[in-house]
C-alpha cells in the first residue's frame, strides 16, 4: 500500500470506536465490538480508529488492547482501513502493539505523545523519529496537549512530516489557528493528512482544507457525520447548517451531563446504551453514570435520535 | 442607539488597534495613532477597537489610555464605531474609563475578566452582571484565558447574555468547539454579536455563523481582512482561499520573528514600522526587536506586502 | 539608609496589611487603616507591607491606594519600616507609586512581575533591572507565579540580586525546593533578604536560613507569628510545635471556609471582622462573605482566639 | 506484618532507585541493578523504592518491571524493605504488578494517580479507594502533580488516610504548605508515613514532622542522605548546615546541566555513571547526554564527591 494511497483513505469520517466492555468493566464485550463495527460500517464511514481516547485505550490492560486488535480487524474483515492507537509510555509497548496491529491487517497507527515525563519539542521530534523508525506501519501523530501535556508544535510537525512513515496528524486541541497553521504550512505535502477530533469543528476543518474528522459522536450516529463530512466537501451550506445543528445538541446535551472531564465518555457509553447499541459498561479510573445521570442521557438521546432520523 | 443597531454594527471587521508610542516607549504618538485611524478607515473597517491586548492596554499609564481614547474618537468623528478597551484588575478604573469613553463618543466598551486573582465561574459571572449593571455603554465580554487565567465558560456567556447592556463576546482563546458552542446556543439571540479574535480563524468562524474578526494583522492591511471578511460573508472559495493564504503568511512569517509570546507584537510593530505606517516603539515590560530581528521582519513584510497589492 | 540597616530591617514578620474598606467596598476606611496599624505595631512585628496581594493591592484605584500610602505612613510614624507594593502592568504606575512611597517614608517598594502578558525569562530579568534602575527606593522582588502565571526563575533571581538597588525576595510559590535553591545561592549575599509569604512554612524556612515570613495570618494574631519567628530563630521545638499547631489550625478552619482561591482572602478579612478589628467589607472582583459563611468563620476564629491568647 | 510495623519502617531516607539498563535502553541490566542494591544498603538506606519517576517506570515494558520487581527482592533478601511503584492507567495492570510485588517478597506498593485523563477529586477518591480494596499489599498514595497533573488534594489525601490499607503518601509536589497541612490534619494518626520526595527540602521536613525522604541524590551518596535524616532527627543543626550544602550542590551542578524537565533524570544517571556505578543508559522517550554534557557532570561530581567523603 503506498502513502499515496492511504492518504486517499485517510480522509472522511473516522470514528474513535469506543471499547464495550464486560460488567467487570474491564473484559472486553468480544459480540459488542463485533455489533459496533457493523453498526459504523453501516453507516458508511471512512474508516475505524481502535484505542484511542475516547477508546480507552489507556484503562485497557495489554491483553485487552491485543484482543481489541485481533477482534476489530477480523470482524472489519477489509471493508475498510483501520488505524490502531499505539500510544504508550513505553516505546517498547508502543512498537509491540504496532505488530499485534501489522499482523491482524491494521492500515496504520496513531501515537499520541509519551504522557508521563514532560518533554521539550526537540525530545518529543527525536521520540516520534525513533519510533517511526522502528514501525512497519505508517504512523499518525497524534496531538492530544490536554491528556499528553505537550502540544506538538507546528515547527515539530513540519519537520516529523519530512519522515517518509509519518502520513498525517489528527489533532484534539480545537485550536483553531494551530490547525489552519498546519493546512498552510502542509499544503504543499499532498500525502499528509490531517484530521480534526472535535465534531464541533469538522465541518469548518473540512470547509478550510482539512482532511476530516475523526470524531466521536458518530459511534451514535455514523450517517450524520459522514453526511456532514459531504455537506463540507460539497459547499452545501444549508445541509451543514441543518446537520451541524444536530451536531451540537449531542455536544450539549449529551457531553455535559456528569462533572470533570468524564461527562464526554460517560455521556457517550451512555447514549450508546440507551440506543441499544452496546452496554454503558465504563474502564476505570471512571464509574459508569449513576441512574439519575442516565435517566437524563436517555431522554436527550430519544429526543435527538428522532430528530436525526428525519433529517437523514 | 438600540441594541440591534449595535448589533448590525459590531460586525465585520474591528481591528484591535497597536497603540503608537514615542521613542520614551511611554508617551502616546498621537500623530502615530491619527495616522493610523486614516489608515484603517481607508481601508474599509467596520469599527475601530482601541485598548486591547494589540493595543497594549493594560501596559500604558491611566492618563495615557484616557488620551487615547479621546484623540482616537475626535480622529474617527462618527466615521466608524469606536469601542473602547476597559479591561481592568480595578472595578472603579473600568468604570471611570467607560466615562471618559462615553463622553468621548465610543459606540461600546469592551472588558477581559479580571486577571489578577484567580476567579471561579460564579465570581466571575457577579463581576460581569455588576460592571454592566454600572456602565453607560454597552459592554462587550473579551475572552482571553491565556492571559487572564480564567475561561469565560460557555455556561457564563449564556447567562451573561441575558443582560441587556451586554452585547457581545470577543473570543480570543483560539478555542473553535469553544466558539461553535455559543454559537449554537445564543443563534435565537439576535442582537448578541460574537467576534473572533485571531486572524487565522476569522473565515471559517464567520462561515460558521460568527459575525466578524478583531484582527491584529488588519493594522496592517485592512483592505486584506475587509476582503476575506466579504468572501467568507459571500462564500466564495475561490477568494477565500487566495486572501487566506494572505493571512497564514503574514501570521507565520511576522508574528513568530523572535521569542516567546510577545513575538506577535513585535512583529505587528515592527512591521507597521517597516511599511510606514507608525514607529516600531513598544512599552514595557516588553523592548522593541532588535535590528537583525528587524531585518527579518522588513524583508518578510515587503515581500508580502507586494503579493496583497496584487490581490487586492 | 544603607542597604546593610535595610536587610536587618527586612527580617522577621512583615505581615501584608489587609486594606480596610467601607461599606461600597471601594473607599479606603481610614480609621479602620489606623487602627489596623495600631494592632500589628502592637503585636511587635518587623515592618508593614501594603498594597499585596493580601491588600487586595490591585482592585483598588489609584487614589485608593495613594490614599492607603500616604495614611499608613503617617499612622506608623517611623515606629516600623513600611513597604509599598508597587506591583502592575504599567511600569509608569509602578514607578508614579513609588513616588508617592518615597515621600511618605516608607522603607522600600515590592513588585511582582506584570501579570498580563506571558513573558520569557529574559524580558522578566530586562523589566526588572529597568525598573530597579528608575527607582529611589530599595527593591524587593515577589515571586507569585499562581497569580502572574510566571515564575521569576531561580537563575533570573541570581542574575537580579547583582542590581545595587534589588535587596530581596518574597517568594509565594510555596514551593520550598525554590526556596532552599535561593538560600544555598545567595548564602554568600548578606544583604539579600529571603522571605516567605505562607505562614504554613515560614518556621521551617527560618529554621533553614530564611530571613522571615510576610504572613496574612500576622493581620488577625501578629502575636502568635512574631512568637514562631523568635522560636524558630532560637531553635525551640517544643515552641514551635506549639504555635506552628495554632497557625495551622487558622490555616485549615479559617482560609478554607467558602469556595475558590478566594476563600483566603474572605477569610481573613471575615476573621477580622469577627475579631472587632476591621469590618470585612471586600472589594470587586470578589464579594464579602455571605451571612452562612460568615457563621461558620466568627464559630472558628473565636475558638482559635482563646487558644492563641492562652498560648502567648 | 501490622500496618503499625510498616510505619515504623517506612521513615527515613528510602532512595527511588534509578533502573539501570542495557546500551539498547530496553533492557534490564541485572547485574547494575544487583550492584546498586548493595551500593544503597550498604548507604544505611532505610528502605528501596524500586519503579517511581525516577526508576522510569512508565517508560518500561511490563516484562521488564516485572523483571526488575523480582531481581530487586532477590537481591535485597529482605535486609531492607522494598517498596514498588504500580502507578498505571491501567487499573488490571496495576494490581497485576501488586500480586507479583507480594510474591517477591515487597513490604508495600506506591501508586500515583492515573495519569492520562484528567480526574476530579471526588472519581481519584473512588479509584484509591477501589485500588486499595484489590490489593493485598499496603498501599502509599503518590502525590506527582507535575506529571500526573492532578493534585491529589489534602481533605482526598485525608479521606483515604481512613482506609485500613493505605498507610502513607510520598508527596513530590515540593509544595511545602500542602505538606505542613498533612502533618497537622494527619498528626492524630499513627500510622500514617508522610514522606518528601525533593531532596532540598527532607531536612526541613523532617524537623516540622515529616517521616522521611525519598530521595533521588540517594542513589549517588546513599551515606550523605542518610547522615542527613539523622541530623535533622537530631536537630543538629550544624551538621544540617554542613550536608544541606552538599545536597543543594548535587542539585545545582548535576540535576541541572541540560535543558527541559529531563535534566534531573540525565544529570543522575550520568553521574551514577561517572561515579562507576551503573552506565548512563536512559529509555526513551528520553536519551543520554551527548559528551559534552557528560564532560561538565563528571567535572562537577568528582568535585563534590570529595566533599561529600570528607565529610562523612
Amino acid at each position: 500500500m503506498s502513502a499515496q494511497t492511504i492518504n486517499t483513505i485517510f480522509s472522511g469520517i473516522i470514528p474513535p470506536m469506543v471499547t464495550p466492555l464486560l460488567s467487570d468493566n474491564l473484559t472486553l464485550d468480544v459480540n459488542g465490538a463485533k455489533n459496533l463495527v457493523e453498526h459504523l460500517i453501516a453507516g458508511g464511514v471512512h474508516g475505524i480508529f481502535i484505542l484511542g481516547t475516547t477508546g480507552e485505550s489507556t484503562s485497557l490492560s495489554y491483553k485487552t488492547r491485543e484482543q481489541l486488535i485481533v477482534e476489530s480487524c477480523k470482524a472489519v474483515n477489509g471493508r475498510v482501513p483501520v488505524f490502531v492507537g499505539i500510544t504508550d509510555t513505553s516505546i517498547e509497548e508502543s512498537i509491540h502493539l504496532a505488530i499485534i496491529a501489522k499482523k491482524a491487517g491494521a492500515a496504520a497507527v496513531v501515537a499520541a505523545p509519551p504522557y508521563y515525563y514532560g518533554l521539550g519539542q526537540e525530545e518529543l521530534y527525536k521520540y516520534y523519529w525513533s519510533l517511526a523508525d522502528q514501525l512497519t506501519l505508517p504512523l499518525f501523530l497524534y496531538n492530544m496537549p490536554s491528556h499528553t501535556k505537550i502540544n506538538i508544535d507546528v515547527k515539530t510537525v513540519v519537520r516529523l512530516s519530512e519522515h517518509s512513515n509519518i502520513i498525517g496528524l489528527k489533532d484534539s486541541s480545537a485550536n483553531a489557528v494551530y490547525f489552519q497553521s498546519l493546512v498552510y504550512l502542509l499544503k504543499a505535502k499532498e500525502n499528509f493528512s490531517l484530521l480534526v477530533g472535535p465534531e464541533e469543528i469538522t465541518a469548518e476543518t473540512v470547509l478550510m482544507g482539512g482532511n476530516g474528522g475523526v470524531n466521536g459522536g458518530a459511534n451514535l450516529f455514523p450517517k450524520l457525520y459522514v453526511a456532514l463530512y459531504h455537506a463540507a466537501i460539497a459547499k452545501d451550506f444549508e445541509r451543514i447548517e441543518e446537520l451541524q445543528t444536530l451536531v451540537m445538541e449531542i455536544s450539549t446535551k449529551i457531553y455535559t451531563v456528569g462533572s470533570y472531564g468524564s461527562s464526554y465518555l460517560k455521556g457517550l457509553k451512555g447514549a450508546l446504551a440507551a440506543l441499544g447499541i452496546i452496554n454503558a459498561n465504563i474502564a476505570a479510573p471512571f464509574t459508569t453514570f449513576d441512574e439519575k445521570e442516565m435517566v437524563k442521557v436517555i431522554a436527550n438521546i430519544k429526543e435527538i435520535e428522532i430528530k436525526v432520523n428525519s433529517a437523514l
